[in-house]
């Protein structure tokens, strides 16, 4: 037994893994995958709307928001979201909370179609909480404000979305999406990357609310306008039909396991298992602060850089797998998401504290 | 035994797709899936290395071209295209072969980025053949001249590539990349979706000649630029990795039978086989003039659409999987990609010959 810690691709479900494997050769008794048949076949474009159906269900996401699945990963977010909202208001303006290598990523990638304004930053602490936007002035002229939700390499998570009134909020939530309950009508847009809560790589699930959809840049390419996805039901050419048809299975096991409420509580388990053990040792050390830190990746120092490569790799042998952090934080990181058993959390400290007692 | 005659997504070499599923949960005895592992693992660089060799190994790809494995497919290149290429020259200007259905959407996409012209099209006789550029003159100030090589609706192809001179040829290879033998130095930039000779949809494999790198638009979108992927090796952000993966198998496959010469034999004796039916029977009649015919997609026509309705039913019954033409064409399309063995071709021509009998 593997327990998979990467960040992303990551660990899927064991029984969705399995149902893959079962079926890869014959899908639905037709006697061909379903990675060969047509993304317009009636078959493919029913798994569509069961996967729109079960998104609804899973999340409660409102009628009046679209479900869209986009080419490219988050990162091709980063550009499209100010390709298709920056332009609804003369200003071209958008705000922007930088808690992270991504939203900074996201920031500069925006800089190209308007004017960004950074309207908090927890570079000054390196990105160690979630800093508050209490007392910050919004520019009601904004297009949107803009923030990851989750974020992967430092840690950390917005324990609770700020009020950003009638601007409409855009959250990169990549690494929790399907986590947490969130209340979607508080969100303009919101995209996830689906290597990690979703499916395989290669595509970006969006949910945008309908009347935001329809404002793209005159010159927009094709496949970077939200109205295109819309209109064609994310099918103006071929999508990543293999990423699409795991992430209805993935949906479909979150549901008959007890749903979104369910796995936010084995996931704030998980969590906590993990952040009481680093906390009651000095061994190790928690890098994200206490009320901004994240159920999805826990991030951690260990004494030394010489330390931390025995730890990841005396881990691994033991199956605990891809524990090193990101090469901008360093230390390393323990991806939780929704398929980790808690019995792989359980192991990871069970090989922590004993990894502290002979070196510590 | 079912013969899938789908055009895309399409059928794969049954030993690959054997060999996905029997590793689906196990790479490389890591205990986990490959869909599960850290592009940046040194195990996904190292496959991602191999599959750039097998590419260049079996189309004898010269070392001036680079090879990207770029989001969205094909028609994300319809955009990217005339974002990389066209500002290379002052007059914004390229030229454009109109073949059929994808060539016109990637020229009119194109007219948001530069000044297009359409220097040949075979819209007179409903791209039944490709147009010829004898005696056309090409404006020595354009960027690029496009073409796509093989047209998947209409069921034709170039059969040879027109010489361009010092104006670099781009060309869209998606229904025949590794279907046929062809001198890459002659290209600017050939690219393909991957969802028919290479592998799963959601990915489209370029090749651009390394001169032709870094000349993207300013304000170019980040994961549109295609410097951005000869930087960072396609990785600037989470690839496709599951695609990737089996492109890497399909190359190995196409190697190990006996490489590109051989599989174009194959192809042409497949075409030939349904061609040389088509042409002694006046129940079916080809769409594609010869001299144009492609080996990838053969379509026909009927002589009724209520015939063809049972023709399509009665075939599927019989193993004969997705023979339904494109709606913008009618008829029967029977799409002879790379996997698709020469039994299935003479079992179709055997049931169509029985249709035939019966119903003529």
């Amino acid at each position: 037994m593997v327990y998979n810690f990467a960040a992303g691709p990551a660990m899927l479900p064991i029984p969705v893994m399995q149902r893959v494997q079962e079926e890869f050769l014959n899908w639905k008794n037709m006697g061909i995958s379903v990675i060969e048949i047509s993304h317009r076949s009636k078959e493919f474009e029913a798994l569509v709307d069961e996967t729109d159906q079960l998104f609804r269900q899973v999340t409660g996401l409102p009628d009046n928001y679209e479900i869209l699945y986009c080419h490219g990963g988050a990162q091709m977010q980063f550009s499209m979201v100010p390709m298709n909202l920056i332009h609804r208001k003369p200003g071209k303006k958008a705000l922007y909370v930088e808690t992270g290598n991504f939203a900074k990523i996201a920031r500069v990638e925006a800089e190209k179609f308007g004017n960004i304004k950074v309207v908090a930053t927890g570079v000054a602490n390196n990105y160690a909480s979630i800093p508050s936007l209490e007392g910050v002035e919004l520019d009601e002229d904004a297009s949107y404000l803009y923030l990851t939700s989750n974020n992967t390499l430092f840690g950390t998570r917005w324990d609770s979305f700020p009020d950003t009134g009638e601007i409409p909020l855009v959250v990169d939530a990549t690494s929790e999406i399907l986590g947490r309950r969130m209340d979607y009508s508080k969100f303009g847009v919101l995209f996830a990357g689906t290597q990690k809560n979703l499916g395989p790589s290669g595509l970006a699930m969006v949910v945008a609310r309908k009347d935001l959809i329809g404002h793209a840049l005159a010159d927009c390419p094709k496949l970077m306008d939200y109205a295109v996805y819309q209109k064609e039901h994310s099918m103006a050419n071929t999508p990543n039909t293999f990423a699409i048809y795991m992430i209805r299975l993935v949906l479909e096991w979150l549901r008959d396991i007890g749903g979104v409420d369910f796995i936010e509580q084995q996931n704030a388990a998980k969590a906590k298992l993990l952040y009481d053990y680093l906390d009651s040792t000095d061994f190790y050390r928690a890098t994200a602060l206490p009320g901004s830190r994240s159920h999805m990746n826990v991030c951690f120092h260990l004494p030394s850089e010489e330390l931390l490569q025995t730890f990841v790799k005396e881990a691994e042998k033991q199956g605990l797998y891809a524990l090193k952090g990101h090469r901008m934080v360093g230390g390393a990181r323990a991806s939780l998401y929704n398929a980790m058993p808690i019995e792989g959390v359980q192991a990871l400290v069970n090989f922590m504290r004993e990894f502290a007692r002979t070196r510590g």
